[in-house]
């Protein structure tokens, strides 16, 4: 459990009081106990501030606190000690330097492989692999260093997997698929479906699945979230780049490749053989249509709906998704627009009584 | 398996005709068997109603049926027995009301612990709980009474799941994470996934994930669909409170708080840190960004994008969200647009001629 | 592996060179090998074309080749023959009727019950079937010839599966489902969860669950993707006709009825009770609310919300939806508002201006 000045120390902060007191956990204003660390990052919670139990807080220097104001305080009648403050520059970065202090360790399979796991005598596993119960390894599959399986994971066969990588309970890894090193992989996750392509045989009068060939590569570093989908190329290979991740629920399809660095939030869609840049972040549930190419350091917001190629770092928006200025703008005229067309009436109506008053 | 005349008790009709018949099961008018109850809503299928070979028809009081219009059939050219009619005020509810009858018993694992499950010694099970095949149950994981796991869900350690809950095949618990009574999670859904944050680490040139060392808590009564993903908060708790109910593919992020008996339909996404009310309606598809307050009996219209607050009460919808009469009237608006331009440049022509006119 | 004279005549196209030559894969112009055939589908690739390193070329005949543009190319600085050139009338197709020559065959569980897999006793399973391990099938369940299921699925009891199917890792059916021939069910799917249906209970202040007592009935010859969820009737079937093709995280409600052969993309929605006919296209993110009917042969483009019923043949698109066509023309004059508000104020001053000259 770390003490008041350690806390003080990772953040370059001054002690002030006592800094031998031991901080237990993180939360907000109002959950914290009296031994906890919380943090005030806007003004807008100064009420939340003055009532809080915590034993120290985060004060973003932005919050200006009136003297005095929290030298003592009346809980439920008892004076309360006021709690000891840290003033940052940023209280997100700060609070994100502190969160790792209190991180509780993240549960692990036992080491070596479950007597319920079924691996496949040709995987190659490396020392200090740990495999659940459950799991599913195949044949030919390497799997690197350190990397953990947890309960109920699947790997097909002719897998690779790098170092300390954690797979999370009842994700899947079909069969020929690439995985570098520190990748997470959460749960429900499924990495290598059959690109979602057919052709209509018009003999057969059905729809016939195009075979998908390829494979997906996953580089060093990335994350992909819980029910997150990445589906196999048709040939070559869907490509997720170094340092890349993806929230929950998001859908990549077949031949798509994100460059390094990308943040993509919930539930957004890449289709077929679209092409995305470097560090591109892409808001919540948006979607971007097939074969369509998004230039290094773009920014999409949620919602938007890309139907055209994205310039390096171009912050666009909305459905279709434009400069991002422009869809603001067009937001904003388009609640105009009832009362436009009214007035539009109205000048119709007064040129023509203007007109007939001339001609008269 | 229930007689007519228990039917017609149930929804406080009397009976006409034969009560001691028996109904087998409920199905459409087109799909009804000769011993099965089916229902009339609207007029739009009256038709249908003309040919069911239904035992039994709840009909909803707004429909007004032709006398006599029923006395006979004529099928494959035999004449048949109309079929017995349950006038009511509100068919749907009285559908709802009958269906339990035929429900058929839930699927449960046997009683106790299936031999190929994984449960962890320090584990403490209720009376009553059935853990099915290839289920992992974590250290020091508490499950209460009569909750049943079916075959591959995975619960993590330090698990608290309350008494009659219902986890269904390959659902995902992981550690930490506190569940109360009578909770359905359904096949897919997973609990407890670290949320989507980084920051930026400009030395590294990566980003950095921030430890999320907080929790989620459902709270009794609650329904999760399947693969619909609730994330772990950075600190205290993401919340979904009693009795609300979460369609399949729906994404919650971290630290969101959703009071109780908020229903929302599926593929809704609620990013990072936002509040949501009490007995909140929320429309497939609809996207609320982070940081944003949702105040109770808010309804949101399916495919909204919500960027700002939304007050107690209030109907929105679009994209952006706003009040709902507001974005009907824009969207009607919206389809005279191209005539509006055309009509503005009239306009200007018509001025022009006008002014050109006067001045002459 | 094919030679370049089995391509050729698959292709219909004649050889020119040695038809002998062994091909290992099919790759982009970019990544194919020295043994691999590529494809040059657009003169947009005409400088990658140019220095790919491929054995042979699909050329699309719309693309204009220069003469003898191909005939020695320098690497690294070595003169490198030119590769085989097919020409032929659409590379999409060609190269959809050669990728069958270098699929690697599916990975199957091995013949017969693995010893890890759980099977009620009651269980039928055809000639041929191969279930993997941690596999569950539920009592009086009837699984048909050849069909596999890959470790981790579950299948509930008084479940029909045809023959021939695929069942990939961790998809889930629940009981009482009815499942065609030829089925691919991809990982994570899960079919047959209740669906989304409550009433309000004013008494008890909460939302009562309407049993769901129906089933759902997946035909022959449909694909359903990752983390897609077709939900059960509450009477009845939720249906998927022949040959319909669903791609990832798509969510199909209670009582929907989908005609054969219809297409959806990833991420669409449709809400219960609504009927689409067959052959119908949908693109991805699309959401179409309940009880609506969308008519055969209807196209729905991508990121659309469907509130009214479409009519046969009919494209549409937008928020809401409406035949495309209007959407483009609408979206085209959003873009013009804010200049036409501008326009509409100028032309208020110059009609006032004219006014009061007038009037002077």
């Amino acid at each position: 459990m770390p003490t008041f000045a350690d806390i003080a120390a990772l953040l370059n902060v001054p002690v002030s009081g006592d800094g031998s007191r031991r901080i237990s956990g993180i939360a907000t204003l109002m959950d914290a106990g009296p031994d906890d660390l919380t943090f005030l990052s806007s003004v807008e919670y100064l009420e939340q501030f003055a009532a809080t139990r915590a034993a120290a807080v985060i004060v973003d220097r932005s919050v200006k606190l009136m003297d005095g104001a929290k030298s003592t305080r009346s809980g439920d009648g008892r004076n309360v000690a006021a709690p000891a403050l840290l003033l940052v520059d940023d209280c997100d970065l700060a609070l994100a330097a502190a969160l790792p202090l209190f991180a509780p360790p993240i549960q692990m399979p036992a080491l070596g492989i479950d007597s319920a796991a079924r691996v496949a005598p040709s995987a190659m596993l490396g020392e200090g692999v740990r495999v659940g119960p459950f799991v599913h390894i195949g044949e030919r599959t390497k799997i690197g260093r350190n990397t953990f399986l947890h309960a109920g994971a699947f790997v097909g066969d002719d897998v690779t997997i790098g170092d300390d990588c954690q797979i999370f309970p009842n994700a899947v890894v079909r069969e020929r698929i690439t995985i570098g090193h520190r990748v997470i992989l959460n749960s429900g996750s499924v990495i290598g479906t059959d690109g979602f392509g057919y052709k209509w045989d018009p003999k057969r009068k059905q729809h016939v699945k195009i075979p998908h060939i390829g494979t997906v590569i996953i580089e060093d570093d990335v994350e992909i979230g819980s029910c997150t989908c990445v589906d196999r190329a048709k040939f070559s290979a869907t490509r997720v780049g170094r340092g890349t991740k993806l929230d929950n629920l998001v859908q990549i399809g077949h031949n798509v490749v994100l460059g390094p660095h990308c943040v993509f939030a919930g539930q957004v869609g890449v289709a077929g053989s679209t092409t995305i840049g470097a560090g591109v972040v892409v808001g919540g549930q948006t979607a971007i249509v097939e074969h369509r190419t998004v230039a290094d350091g773009a920014r999409i917001a949620s919602c938007s709906a890309v139907y055209r190629d994205v310039e390096a770092g171009a912050v666009v928006s909305g459905v279709p998704a434009d400069e991002h200025n422009g869809t603001l703008r067009s937001q904003v005229a388009m609640r105009k627009l009832p009362d436009l067309i009214k007035k539009v009436r109205e000048l119709e109506r007064e040129l023509k009584a203007l007109r007939s008053q001339q001609n008269s």
